[in-house]
């Protein structure tokens, strides 16, 4: 395999580069901005057209992040730094709610819709703000970062806080995502801070995840336990949900990678290992929705769907295992993905990508953005991959 | 096209008399009894086995319901009313909260999992209770369907009883289901009570489908409204569920043929076709799960598939339409639908029907059972149509 292996490092660069500044950026640049009534709207048909005037909010958070972050480490165009300020300030109007807790949609004008007992509305109001208090310096909202990464760690520690999907007398659980969000969302923040707390709760995911969710004898990450990891075997327990954790898997690499942590590294990479083997569809290419982990029939409906966006982190954490490693199978890897993904997502008329399509590739439905689907996975695989191969 | 037509009774009375009797009820009563802890045990995979042992509390009414049914209409066999009698005393034991309100999922043993917002378990535990009622001439479980049933008007007519999903301050909404259920629960509460309250309660829902939810712009029933009728021009508020409408119109023409209230026959008919031609897929066949109003792209994930039971509520609704109208337009539709099923939903191994199927008629999972899926679509049709034509 090796005297045939050519890794084309520019190759990528150039697709990677190309996709986020001319193409992903000025798609929704061009679309999103809500310059009547602030914010963006995030409902976009393929072709950009607005489908829905209803807004997420953590999805502004998202774009807020994104926006900020290419101006601090690619480029310093206004544009960009005066449409994270116009979202941002869009947030701090109308996200909150008077209990200090963010909603998770709003009307067009920014009047309450939902609140939900998820904290991501929060985690990504962290990540906005981080990444703008480094872009502009503006001290202030490191400090409402900082305080508001607090109040998460209080929520999400505080049983009973959150109310609870599933009784908690009855079947006590903790999930996957809360403990891979506060890694990511730490490893914005201590760019803006030196609080040993950020830290601190960065190892604290890390080690929850290897202790509770990763299972040996499945060779997976769970999605969700018991407190003391205890797993159950009932269709909820079993859900393995492989783009979710190679996700997780790229995070904790990425922490081993900047902190020179052996033993991170090569967490980060077994669990890449494990999700891959669970999530590349050996029949017809790409990252599949949900698999089971006794490899019983799935039941949530879109189980056997290709969404963009476990693509995308595939392609972000192969890339990254191969930057790590220098080992081959893993530049294999990503160009597996890397090439199946760029068959069937880019939309080649209106540019972005689709992000729901079902398992052989067809569109589901073309629209490009939704309360899920927004200027997020797909402008940071591009970023990081872009930045890595630099 | 009427010289060529011929309407084949006895095939359609052996298919689903046998269909019911030979193959549903006894899947189910072979693999579903819990006789170990009491009530069923509903995830099921293809061949019966159980892939998880929670227990979704709606599932136990709608079996409860429809073992009564056929012990009051088809034959009083022990079997029957011995497990619904087992089902109801699980759900007795097991389903309600101290508040008087209902769980939606409990574990194998009785210990509660979620509340919902919802008030299906409610509206399946009347039924059972009538049904159960009628066929063994048990009043205290007539009269406590009957306090139920005024309990669930209650809680649905108490503006912040049940907590609401989107804000109502910001959009008052009202749904479908609720008025939809409210008729078919009513229908079978009468057979046991004569208490005005549940035919007043029947026309009140009519009237507000009629009222609030037709829209003769889209030429729908829509899902989603305002309290007066107001149409969101949101994703949710352009969402149809075809099968979900063509449902609504048989229990309305189910109405008025009882009633024999013309207005009502109309009504349930004109909901039918519209929303046939809203779910009919002209490339593939059967009904479709979502479109959307304006025919915009849908976001739901599942929205192309095909599952069993919009299926099974437009073969009640064309084969009740041609009996009730004799224009042949419906029973051409009624083979069409039935043919389009019967070529892609029954397991020819195991028994039952697949539940959930891609576009083109691909199985998505061969789960025959699971919180949402049980003994109730498939074999309500079967018995509903072999009455109608016997």
């Amino acid at each position: 395999m090796s005297e045939k292996f050519h890794f084309d490092t520019n190759k990528y660069i150039e697709i990677y580069r190309d996709g986020l500044l001319n193409d992903v950026v000025p798609f929704w640049l061009k679309h999103s901005i809500d310059r009547e009534k602030g914010g963006f709207l995030f409902c976009l048909n393929r072709d950009g057209s607005v489908i829905a005037e209803d807004k997420p909010i953590w999805i502004h958070g998202r774009f807020v992040w994104l926006l900020s972050t290419l101006y601090s480490n690619v480029e310093q165009k206004a544009e960009w730094i005066e449409t994270a300020k116009h979202g941002l300030d869009f947030l701090r109007k109308y996200a909150f709610d008077t209990d200090g807790r963010m909603f998770f949609t709003v009307t067009r004008d920014g009047k309450p819709l939902r609140k939900r007992r998820y904290i991501f509305s929060e985690t990504f109001m962290i990540m906005a703000l981080a990444a703008y208090s480094k872009a502009t310096g503006d001290k202030q909202a490191a400090a409402e970062a900082l305080d508001l990464f607090k109040k998460v760690v209080m929520y999400t520690n505080t049983p009973g806080f959150l109310p609870p999907k599933v009784n908690p007398e009855t079947r006590p659980a903790q999930g996957l995502g809360v403990n891979m969000i506060l890694i990511n969302v730490g490893q914005e923040l201590r760019q803006v801070t030196d609080d040993p707390f950020v830290n601190e709760w960065i190892d604290k995911s890390i080690e929850n995840i290897e202790k509770y969710f990763l299972k040996e004898e499945f060779k997976a990450v769970l999605e969700m336990v018991g407190p003391n990891g205890e797993f159950y075997d009932t269709l909820e327990g079993r859900q393995l949900n492989p783009g979710h954790g190679i996700e997780a898997g790229w995070f904790i690499l990425h922490e081993g990678k900047v902190r020179n942590n052996e033993h991170y590294k090569q967490l980060g990479l077994k669990i890449i290992d494990y999700m891959w083997q669970w999530g590349w569809d050996k029949e017809y290419g790409g990252i599949i929705y949900f698999r089971d982990a006794r490899n019983l029939p799935v039941t949530e409906y879109w189980s056997d769907m290709k969404f963009w966006w476990p693509q995308n982190e595939a392609i972000i954490a192969t890339l990254l295992a191969y930057d790590v490693t220098k080992d081959e199978k893993y530049a294999l890897m990503h160009q597996q993905i890397h090439d199946w993904a760029y068959q069937y997502f880019p939309d080649k008329e209106f540019g972005e990508w689709y992000g729901y399509l079902h398992r052989d590739g067809r569109i589901m439905t073309p629209v490009k953005g939704n309360f899920w689907k927004g200027p997020f996975h797909l402008p940071r695989m591009l970023y990081y991959c872009w930045q890595l191969l630099k």
